[in-house]
């Protein structure tokens, strides 16, 4: 972004008003560029950032322009000062944590919700970003093989929409008008809890923070060998917690943990939830995608019978940041928890049942147009194509776990149900499992420096263990290929 | 966007993939044209959509599509379909709730964001996400006036952000462990109390709510006859409280409330917190602003003594939804709130005490890279640029609220401190308060009804009364003009 032309000068803001027009389409025009060659170069770039803590600060100003900058200044500082600060996110190395897609689509998609800067609070502030929005998680409820109805709503992240279930559950408490009156310093409120694996989020442990339930009031529960929540330990607990004088209140089951991609038995938890009466939410944030195509719909057995469930399309549905779709049967509950009308945002058009204020489902009341990038995605790639990437994730963590398993040094942990694989190196003779941590350890952090890839760790029982999260959109087999090869290579070197 | 041509059959998806990087460069072209004819066009469409519920809806398919569809399509339905959807925030008729701007530099940063679709939860997912936060929120404090140092950090909405700040306040009471073990059940925690304005935004009443605090938790404090909180009031409320058993924990003082922008007495309010030791939490969510321009530093005296502090980009500094700035002086205590770290998330840098991860000062994980776009803005206009278009802002408010003065037809209802005004007609000789409401609601929904201008109402003390919020870059004197030539012949018709 570096050519210099006369209509610099030009582009500087008059004293009032916005940039001008063209000047936006000439800066436009060149972060398209920009962006169309990134998106190609992509794996051109070092993962992970290789900067130090405060590389960045130090070469910033320490303080704010007066005067006005030129954009060609501005973007060339963009390139030169912060592109070595990003950890690429979207580089088909990228197999951290989950990995995702700030797809095509999905970019052209923000760029229009930016330009149109509306606000899908209430109905009349963008009727079309309401609908929509209902319309395309109707989409992608059918596309995931989900009951109807289910109503549904876009946050920025799943721990926001963990956060907003909870406080319907525990609104859906009876008699205890919670959100009128409360939890705290109440003698007809016993101590509340809520259940999930010890595989869970941490998204968990923060709703039952911010809920004022405390880290107490969230129990967790065993997993058996395949990290699934023990649901003999479930049961068993809820009655010993309703023996004890805790009320409890919800359950979290997960469908793809973080860890390792477990499942755990949503209809059995169901049938407990069903016996206790407690809501029953399901975090499906990652896994939950799997069920686009037809034949993996299993994973999602039992959650039509959930409260609340989430899907993340900023996960595993190529959407970039923030998407993250919550899906309830009870958004009477929701509403009842949350929605407060102040005056100044009354308005007088008999909206009827089916179209809603969404900001009366959650906390956040400014809402971006969030849905119209993933309409586009749903559309570009059509169920058939997106199946077709979900399947090709698939495909590739079936063939690294089948390297794996045909290999004498290395071990897989887990099974591998979706596009995540759990391995570590296990060199034949060394059993010491302090000597094993410290050399994958080691070896992760090695193939890290290489640049061409990023890898991410958990610890199952105690073992530390390499995870290889498939699911940028970008990712080839031969990215794939490669990192075998790397890791093969680079054991060598760390033993 | 409606020509076809021979590269559309080429640009569909293969079965892997992302849509191909050369496909994205010439839609990416063709959405920059279609934004800046939009951003030169923004006064042509009506303001308000003149849409009904469900035209939207019934107009999109019901199912999601099958097979991939072009993007040429897709666009040339969201021009089609979606378009008459549109209330426009961006255009400049729009002065209704508090009216903000998508401005071009703010667009461009929105597009580098989300082609990077980096996640700014930990330091090295992105230093330069982590480290431009912190930079961007700094220079954005010296512009505010506001003392070194103050933490900051980027939420999606205030409401997020107040949440955050008054679980934080929550977590400050001493030896309660709130934490840990909730407020819920426990006979050694009293019910809590938090105080604000009955101006204050509904913001603060949904954060009681989610806190497990409950409506009652929070108790609002009567206003003044400019609609500022009584501190008289205030502080025999708190002592009543404690006589009571309550437990006083924090206070929200509002800096521009939302219906008539009028300034909490801070530095009073920052005594009673010292005295009873109360969280002290200004939103300024909206008036902060104002301090870009030093003449205006005064309406933030007394925020410097602030536990915590919100100003929103996102409203009054042109950036494009969402952005929402929380500031703290104690962000130890923030972090003892929220910070929590899964083994996934473990890292082996050693960051030391500048260099947060910001994910640990809130309860959202995922972070889009929101300082991008807020950089390029404060470095496009400059401090001086800001501050000049503030200025002007608020000099047209000034000119508005001088032709209603000296007008016999209408009336002025609230000092004009910022950029909004508030107005109702009142003719000559009518005086029934009945008639007065029901004559403003019709003068303001006929205008509304033009497409020209968007505007909201509030009610004080029982009058129905117009809010004129003015503050995107695009609205002109030339607009103010009209919108009075507007009020007044529309009135003319009402009467
Ligand atoms: C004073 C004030 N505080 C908070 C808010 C909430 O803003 P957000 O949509 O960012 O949550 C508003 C919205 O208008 C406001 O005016
Ligand atoms: C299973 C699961 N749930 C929830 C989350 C939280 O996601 P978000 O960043 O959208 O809050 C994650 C993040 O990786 C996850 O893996």
């Amino acid at each position: 972004m570096e050519e210099q032309t006369p209509l610099d000068a030009a582009q500087q803001p008059t004293a009032t008003g916005d940039m001008d027009p063209e000047a936006f389409r000439r800066y436009g025009h060149k972060a398209v560029d920009w962006i169309a060659d990134y998106l190609s170069n992509a794996a051109q770039y070092p993962v992970l950032s290789q900067l130090a803590p405060g590389d960045i600060r130090h070469v910033l100003p320490a303080k704010p322009p007066e005067e006005p900058e030129s954009m060609q200044q501005i973007l060339a500082d963009f390139d030169k000062q912060l592109m070595p600060g990003i950890t690429h996110w979207n580089a088909p190395g990228f197999m951290a944590y989950f990995s995702n897609t700030g797809s095509g689509p999905g970019i052209l998609g923000e760029m229009l919700t930016a330009a149109l800067n509306t606000n899908a609070m209430l109905w009349r502030t963008s009727p079309a970003a309401t609908e929509l929005e209902q319309i395309t998680l109707d989409w992608l409820r059918q596309l995931l093989g989900l009951p109807h109805p289910m109503f549904g709503v876009i946050n920025d992240t799943a721990s926001t929409g963990i956060l907003y279930a909870l406080a319907a559950a525990r609104e859906a408490i009876p008699k205890l008008y919670i959100r009128q009156k409360g939890i705290g310093g109440r003698s007809d409120v016993p101590r509340l809890r809520l259940y999930c694996s010890q595989e869970a989020h941490s998204a968990a442990d923060k709703a039952a923070i911010v809920l004022g339930v405390g880290q107490e009031g969230l129990r967790k529960i065993g997993t058996d060998n395949q990290f699934r929540m023990d649901v003999t330990e479930l049961e068993r607990t809820i009655e010993e917690d309703l023996a004890a004088g805790w009320l409890p209140f919800a359950v979290v089951a997960t469908v793809g943990t973080t860890s390792t991609t477990s499942i755990d038995p949503v209809p059995q938890i169901a049938d407990i939830c069903e016996r206790h009466h407690l809501w029953l939410h399901v975090d499906a944030a990652y896994g939950g995608m799997a069920a686009i195509a037809p034949e993996m719909r299993g994973i999602m057995e039992g959650c039509e019978r959930a409260d609340s469930l989430i899907v993340n399309p900023h996960k595993w549905l190529f959407t970039p940041m923030d998407c993250s779709v919550l899906y309830t049967r009870k958004p009477e509950v929701m509403k009842a928890a949350f929605s407060l009308i102040p005056e100044f945002l009354r308005t007088n058009e008999s909206l009827g049942d089916e179209t809603p204020n969404l900001m009366d489902y959650g906390n956040a009341l400014g809402r971006r147009f969030r849905s119209l990038k993933l309409w586009m995605i749903l559309r570009y790639f059509g169920h058939e194509g997106l199946a077709a990437r979900i399947r090709e994730h698939c495909r590739l963590a079936q063939l690294l776990s089948g390297w794996l398993d045909a290999s004498p040094n290395f071990e897989r942990m887990t099974p591998t149900q979706f596009s995540l694989v759990c391995l570590r190196a296990h060199p034949q003779g060394m059993d010491d499992e302090e000597q094993l941590n410290a050399l994958n350890e080691r070896l992760m952090n090695r193939i890290n420096a290489t640049g061409r890839f990023l890898l991410s760790h958990t610890k199952l029982h105690r073992r530390f263990t390499i995870r290889v999260a498939i699911g940028n959109l970008r990712t080839s087999e031969k990215d794939i290929r490669d990192l075998w090869t790397e890791l093969q290579e680079d054991l060598v070197k760390e033993i």
